[in-house]
């Protein structure tokens, strides 16, 4: 069997993430037994909510484990098949873990249609697409003329949310940490405006860039930038709560925000968090219309991207650092 | 025209509600202009949401006014009626405030069938039964089964929260302020248990209390007991929001809870605010429900009457004091 490259969790971080907390080893590839697939990991994708996995507690993530290979999601070829439906040359979409070979049963393969970039995949159609498009549109249900507000704009799920929030015919303000992010999203991306958390005048500025106060809240950070927008929204205004960038790396999570739950009461604004997973038997309709908006050009897909398993902590690391902007990709 | 004793507003509290912050003062009653109905108060009732009116600042309750009449609900007698539909004699709702007479559009008054106690009226199918209404079935939308829990629970809406839980099949668990308090709960009001949030060991009996969790918490405290039902919800669980009295009586309200958003992602808990107001056109359907529960014994009323008009004041220090159980009704 050939060498199978695998990215070990080393330690389990205690505060900002470093690449020290990762390791690789050399192992051979693991041999599919009857029913299994084994696949080779062409690009894997790597998402913030994952640090949440490495809190060491109780996370929808999973509990990590030191010495285990890093979880994550993939796009793979198939390289041997002994289950029904899958063939040597087959793309697939995959829970492959940081690695170069991984074994699955055939139901936890996704098909890929043939010809389908990775990266496109993993980065427009994988779970930060699907999160945007149902956390958008089925929790947040905005209406045309409403006022949408992303934090995280320029990541992922956020800078999807903004552009799917404009087809809908929303005002949309981004929420990002750096003038260069800003202008990604009002220069390349359409978004009306957006505003820079880390700037002094940060609350000045975001209650300036909601005149009309907000009506949809997509929150991928929690914190500060929660905090600001509970005090902004208009009556019968929805929360959508899909991450916490903000608290994943770090020790110290912050207290909850203020206002809560009297701004709840007073404007009656809903606030609901949500999984992707819990819409599994939908993904199929939410990439079949991210994939036509994409490739009709209505929709910029925003991608950073690394190449070789060796870069993936780096990348990762990165990602928390507010380094990158889109979908973080790594090519294996 | 009689003489009109009216309860003032003498200063707004900065901290716990006195009874000095009201002054009586005494003015001849008001005579009614053409469309108008003068109205004499045979009772009013006090809920905790009144102080968020008395903070200064905006709220749902309205801007107060120093030397202005308190606010507040009443059942009232026609004096005199210069409008349609209404003549001497007839029992009306209305927002009499703190006073023997009050004048109004006839657009402001609800009829109350002749007969009818204004104690029931307005203990038992006033706001804070037609909170309790909706809030829970209609936010908080509990299943046969499922565990709801509601703070405050031997207040003016947590005592019927919990009582028409019951009458849906649910499992109640009420938290409340004092031993006497929960044990009118579960020996009077069928809740299955109760917890006092007084005790040291309140998180640990909170959690025994609660061993299949949370399907739905109707919170009317916010707070510390908030912080811990946010650790206890169920997957997809419901926060109701009506209240957060723990915030009221204080000039420096608490942080928001920890775990918000990350523990409403990871459990997709939905917490929503709302105010009964919304509701208006369907007061008369939760009007007649709740009617027919409290005259089958469904449904047992708990009032904690006062007689005077001079009472007032106490009765509002002595509700926010966790003095009393049930509606607060003072007879004027």
């Amino acid at each position: 069997m050939p060498d199978n490259r695998q990215m070990l969790i080393a330690a389990l971080p205690s505060g900002p993430l470093q690449t020290s907390n990762f390791e690789m080893q050399t192992t051979p590839a693991p041999e599919p037994a009857d029913g299994q697939v084994l696949c080779r990991t062409l690009a894997i994708t790597i998402g913030a909510g994952q640090r949440a996995g490495l809190q060491g507690s109780a996370s929808y993530a999973g509990a990590p484990q030191i010495g285990g290979v890093m979880g994550g999601t993939g796009v793979a070829q198939v390289e041997t098949s002994r289950a029904q439906g899958f063939a040597a040359g087959d793309l697939v979409m995959a829970p492959t873990g940081w690695q170069d070979y991984s074994l699955h049963h055939a139901d936890a393969l996704q098909p890929v249609p043939a010809g389908t970039a990775p990266a496109l995949q993993l980065g427009g159609l994988g779970v930060n697409g699907i999160t945007a498009y149902f956390g958008l549109l089925d929790i947040g249900a905005p209406k045309e003329g409403e006022t949408v507000v992303v934090s995280a704009a320029a990541g992922s799920v956020g800078h999807l949310v903004g552009q799917i929030a404009k087809l809908q015919g929303c005002r949309v303000v981004g929420v990002a940490g750096s003038p260069a992010k800003c202008a990604l999203l009002t220069d390349e991306l359409g978004f009306d405006t957006a505003v820079n958390y880390k700037d002094a005048d940060f609350r000045a500025a975001f209650k300036a860039a909601t005149p009309d106060r907000i009506d949809v809240y997509f929150d991928n950070t929690g914190g500060d930038v929660l905090g600001s927008a509970i005090f902004r929204m208009n009556i019968k205004g929805r929360i959508v709560c899909c991450g916490a960038v903000s608290q994943y790396d770090t020790a110290n999570p912050a207290p909850g925000p203020r206002g809560i739950p009297g701004l709840l009461v007073n404007n009656r604004v809903r606030m609901e968090g949500f999984l992707v997973f819990d819409y599994a038997d939908r993904y199929a309709e939410a990439r079949a219309q991210l994939r036509e908006w994409i490739e009709a050009g209505q929709i910029t897909l925003k991608l950073s991207e690394y190449h070789g398993l060796d870069a993936a902590p780096q990348a990762f690391v990165d990602l928390l650092g507010g380094a990158t902007t889109g979908a973080t990709i790594v090519h294996i």
